[in-house]
């Protein structure tokens, strides 16, 4: 499932909580959506920065994620992200919940945003710097 | 548990959603506190409505609430609210989660609100029309 | 965007809560998901019935969705679902957010499931009654 | 406010979502009990053990809570938690917020929890392994 090779630099911790899990002790799949939002919203200010983020808004297009095996509680999961695209203006974030102790993939989940202005109600190219912010990140 | 004699003039039917239910089958505790947030601001955009809400910001400083017995999903709830005291510069509502069909007080809480200039960053007092109107629809 | 004849024949209402928005004042998209969540479940239930649902677990495979525009607080929205495809063990559920007032479609969702039994911990063909009653439902 | 000399030993992080914050930039009411609730399910699972709690439920019976001052995304929050108070089938869990860096206390909490037998659905005396476990912990 997993044999390509794929190397994600921006990793980090999920916290779950008691009230993510469903009555079949499982993580609600609506909370994976959360983990990944949380993750994307850290690799952006992290690796794109506040200065660069005043210039242009990011909004989610679309979604698509493979639950692949569930997630109880308390497992210890990450998640990896990976900015795997950019076109002219949105780029696409590929994201992964992974057990820390078994490396089981348990979700694969792929974002595309926009890059928008909120003043003007439109999308706008994805800005010079935000760009090389991303493919020095990503191409080390 | 509830031979007193309050009459609730705000209810308002609460959904349920399947990812509101924890491992035991039981909503989780921190769901009823969205669902008399849901009802609060129902509550106040229509008895004080928001032209008066312009003036005055609205912040929570306490809450108590007493789990009476659990809720399944997918039971059918309504939430009652009632502002039952104002202070000079704060309020309680006091709210209720109810089955609809067997009338079980499943729920019971109490709310301080402060009413606070988000400009100045303070307390302020309960504006004379807020006040008349909350007055108005309490005691018809 | 929707000229396409298609025609759902389960709608429900979806209740939005005060703690849904983000600091855009947007529905958040986690959101959306506890949402068609809610109104998968009430299909099975309704459309399926509690009894064939003994013979059968319904597990998410797969979610694809499309965010075509914001839900704001406190937009009244409808889910529509359909059951637009049974594979021999696995369904499709296409759902929509439509705004009620302007009938605009604020975000379409597509759903994989897995007709699964617990037990066994494995894929099961979608039972006959199953199958039957969805067909039923979806052709009247 | 916080000049008594309490001390908490249970201490954990509390990671937040961007998904938590609500329209004016705060962490929602909601949030803070889904974090206590987190905090609270660990500390019985570390200090009391999986094999007490095989013998007993706990049932939050009741809950308060004094929001001294906003959290904001990112705020770095730990949650301290201290059983306070043991009766003879339930006890008190105090909690509270902290900022980790200013070590403002932003939200104080206190819930009853009762000892419950699921089976026979009623109360049950703390047991005496629980409670022993317990002073050990707070008592050291």
């Amino acid at each position: 499932m997993d044999c390509e090779d794929i190397v994600f630099h921006h990793v980090m911790p999920a916290q779950l909580r008691w009230s993510d899990v469903d009555q079949f002790g499982h993580v609600n799949n609506s909370v994976y959506f959360q983990l990944f939002d949380m993750c994307k919203t850290k690799y952006v200010l992290e690796v794109v920065g506040q200065d660069t983020l005043k210039q242009v808004a990011i909004v989610v297009a679309s979604i698509k994620a493979d639950f692949l095996a569930p997630i109880y509680y308390p497992d210890e999961i990450v998640i990896q992200s990976k900015i795997t695209h950019m076109g002219n203006k949105s780029f696409i974030i590929r994201q992964r919940a992974v057990n820390i102790r078994t490396k089981e993939v348990k979700c694969e989940g792929y974002t595309t945003m926009v890059t928008y202005d909120m003043t003007n109600n439109c999308s706008i190219p994805i800005p010079d710097d935000f760009r090389a912010k991303v493919e020095a990140f990503e191409n080390p």
